[in-house]
């Protein structure tokens, strides 16, 4: 079974898996992060982010997204996101009652924030009444596909910054927007004045590892107690590290990720002329959105499992992943030819 | 480096690593759970638990035991436990920040929860001013090392019933106790009473692999839920559930556990002679706790690295492994005995 | 001074300030409720809510609001509610940070959810990566002023129900509601099928006091240890309890009431043809909306105090009290119409 | 009905209630604080604990001890305090399930913490898996009736600031403290190196009000967020510091606080030599603790109500308020004398 359904769906790319297997090497490692592979990591971070990054691995996307916002808010502040934000929509009330944090939502087309949606959003400054806001919290790629440019980028650390609040990147596809942009990671974080980043392995073809990423100094005090009682620190750490190091050490975060963008863009040209299809979102790294004609999603899903993303308009997403192929995306298409022409001659 | 730290030190058993390679066989598998590798986990939790069990993966041991408690207790509701359990001293204050949980504690001198200590703490019933006791979470084996044995846990389960509290076990080390008590799970859990299980598999050989255990039927109702807003659901959950079988499937569980308790009970008789060592615990599972003659501990950690457990009486733990030989359990006595004989002379 | 500001700008109805020394007769009461004051207070909500009403004091509205939605709600389960709501823009996170409940927001036009906005907001129904909807909390009278009718909560209600939800009423200014439906408060709460209210008092003349008040039997479970956790529970009660008696046992809570709806009428029809001058909201309650011409609202609020409600469009509020007079309402007109006559000539 | 249960069965001083009447001008104020009534309760509590204090208005003693605390700690932050501290044991659960905060429980004697406390329960510096100790809490006088001296609390804050820690007293009943100590609040407070202070009005004879008065410059950033978070934040804030204001302005809360103190005394003089009636604290200032013959308690509370405090020991406590009168004290002394004379013949 290979689908479209979600780029979690994938298995461990074999390079992770063989960095697994060799960080068991037979001997003990001390626990908790406290362990060489662990440090090589962090030395990797900073190689991709700049010398001031500091990291920290955790579980999963949820636990680094909650944990880094942990870390920024004061129990009155609060986090300006998209209504689309996988934090306010996809995480199961995590940010509310496990951190306690409010989100200051604001509805987008694509969903992606500008700096107009800050100026509404992050208001009422020093009214005792209202949650301050603190962090603004953006999706690079975003829960659409789209991608923030270089200087949308800049733009929303600017408005961010001069309200005195940070920039956080829910980075859970970061590798797929580097390869898309043809960018290195600093390059549209750090030197763009992101202040934090949840760094996503998983996806990119780890077994299950993310890391948050601290870029402006001082951001992650504290932030070793935050991890542990957030429930995210591994004990045996080294064979979190060890995946982010297999990533991270060579090109295979830049390879994963342009496989599965390129599949996506193979897949929107290839379903673009079908009659009655809508590619709903600009394509721009490894998801296509559409609208099918009815009938057609039920009729392909059971072959090539994915879902419907909004419960109202009936529209889809499709992932692609590190190891989706060319031959994949071509059957997809053909089956969603074939619906579409039996629904139309329906 | 191999040495006596925490049995956490360890790395991966090759078995284990093994399914985890196996699990990763190249197609795609529905992500967070569920997959047929988690389905085969949950059979085995049965089999080994009993046919009402249901359980639920989870990345670490503080995710386990907290979400565990949390999915039994109101707001208006605590735990009963030893002032020594993990989840009091060493879980960084999850209970409380996360789960909103008060710990009602209560000393003791070897780790190990009486009826008597929950007459003692469960009280004040339907006072509106105090927390009321809804759980009682003991530790098997204990933080010290020593075991309930049956008549004690059916004990225990029967004065948390008769008050109309439920018994958590933390099983961080359960199969160690499993293996000390020579019983299968279900004898020592759901034939007694015990309503809920935290069973740790990272400690027993695994990557990174936790369950919460479910032995009383209707009392994971919204676990699901819980789970996920408690950051410890994997997306790619087949690699985590692949560890589970490894260690369930066969006696991979058992054979790993008693090698442990057996250089424990090695270590133990080891030291036990020598001037001025006194082994301060019954050794029961696969740890040893020691008071040393002064510098003794000083001068042999460096080579077998090895915790204090207690800045007061300056008490040291040593934990043994699924991984420790006989060789380093006689090269560590030979250490301290020749530290010790240094000590003695100076 | 007295203006427009707030109707928690006035003071202390002399009838509640008498009925409070009347409860300080020289003898103790036991404390916590447990007095007789408060089973008063108790049997008067039974008599304007119906015979299965339960009831408990509370200090403030964020307070009652809050534990009153906590009481519902387990931890995966959230609030459907406005944008506008005060639960969501007016309490400092507390529903988040105190609560950890998760508001499922809704933009409407006048402040008033439909059942097609619970329909829209109330999704996802046992997906374990979003919040469940438990609660539909609705404002009566809303935030801007406006008024739900018999048919319109009926509607709600029924809307909830089907779905497994509860409706609770934020009755901050439940009084001015009932003087405005000419209705008694039961007949559009109980009798529609609402399931908990919270009954404001402090608007309504008290020194400061609310309530929580079920009408859906079972929902307060657990409810005296929620209150006391929740921090609001008083420790000489019987003062906030003659607070509510002196309200609720003759005609109080309506004279009040129906004083502050006719000055905001008054105030309307004062305010509507003046050029410029466009009143925003239906005038339904104690509560007036507008847009003034450019620096009008700036010229007028030295003398009488009041706020602008909306930092975008410069939409002021203008709220009425249980003690605004006539008079003190004509002066404020004719202030404002020398003001727009000024603005106008400039 | 007058007893010995709890020092918040007495009513309101007739002097507060006049100068909430006062208060109650006919006028409006600003809500929440900003009226000139607060103003001059702000400029009392500089008055009395110096000029660097900072004070906010609360509803209750748990929510200004839960507030205050929260103040302070960081989310991986604790509270070292004593077993028997109200914030332990009486605030159900709230420090916990509201503030997130771990309390660090020590046994003592008498209610009283000292240095060795301190150093005994604020360790595992730096240690992740630890909450770290922030604050030191102590009540005064203790919850057992006892009183710290001046040099007692001089050491207990040298040896909270040489860790960084912060010394926060619980003065629920800190005026009778004061009387007992013959002290203003400062000598005891500020100027021993106490950081921020619970002022406990509501006993004192209020209707109902409290303050956290902070006296370390800084400590209290954010506090009229955190206040407004915690539900804490009247509306009418007039009404509350009108009762702090009649309290502090003159002596009133000194004559009550010795009235209550000296009732005390003579309560205990007039039960230490009665048979098998054993006095089990230090009377210092308005509570009396005593075991008493079996069956004496039982007979005696019906006219005169107190409390059991001990379930386990049968100890009883016996509190004394601003209004009890030197014949309460002695028709309780000589119900007490008769019930024993009575136990003792059977």
């Amino acid at each position: 079974m290979k689908g479209f359904a979600s780029d979690n769906y994938a298995g461990i790319h074999p390079e992770v898996l063989a960095a697994v297997a060799e960080a068991n090497d037979g001997t003990h490692a001390r626990a908790y992060g406290a362990d060489p592979w662990t440090a090589r990591a962090e030395q990797l971070f900073r190689r991709h982010f700049g010398p001031q990054a500091t990291s920290y691995v955790m579980f999963n996307g949820t636990g680094a997204n909650v944990t880094a916002m942990r870390a920024c808010c004061r129990p009155w502040e609060g986090v300006v996101c998209a209504e689309t934000a996988h934090v306010n929509v996809d995480e199961g009330g995590a940010p509310e009652r496990m951190g306690g944090l409010k989100l200051l939502t604001t509805p987008t087309t694509d969903g992606k924030l500008t700096p107009e949606h800050i100026a509404r959003t992050a208001i009422r400054v020093g009214d005792e009444h209202a949650v301050q806001a603190r962090v603004v919290t953006i999706t690079q790629s975003t829960e659409l596909g789209t991608l923030y440019t270089v200087p949308e980028l800049r733009a929303l650390a600017e408005a961010a910054h001069e309200r005195g609040l940070v920039l956080h990147v829910d980075g859970a596809r970061i590798a797929n927007a580097a390869a898309a942009l043809g960018l290195p990671f600093a390059a549209f974080t750090t030197e763009v004045g992101v202040d934090l980043v949840t760094f996503g392995a998983t996806k990119n073809g780890a077994l299950g590892a993310e890391a948050v990423v601290f870029l402006t100094p001082g951001l992650d005090e504290g932030f070793l107690y935050l991890r542990k009682q957030s429930m995210q620190l591994a004990s045996k750490g080294r064979f979190l590290a060890a995946q982010l190091i297999a990533l991270l050490d060579g090109d295979l975060w830049l390879r994963s990720a342009q496989t599965a963008n390129a599949a996506a863009a193979r897949l929107a040209a290839g379903v673009r002329g079908l009659p009655g299809v809508r590619v709903t979102q600009a394509v721009e790294a490894n998801a296509v959105f559409a609208i099918l004609p009815p009938g057609v999603a039920e009729s392909v899903m059971e072959q090539y499992p994915f879902y419907v993303w909004d419960e109202h308009t009936g529209e889809v997403r499709w992932m692609c992943s590190w190891d989706t192929t060319p031959d994949e995306v071509d059957g997809f298409v053909a089956a969603l030819t074939a619906a579409v022409t039996v629904a139309a001659g329906s």
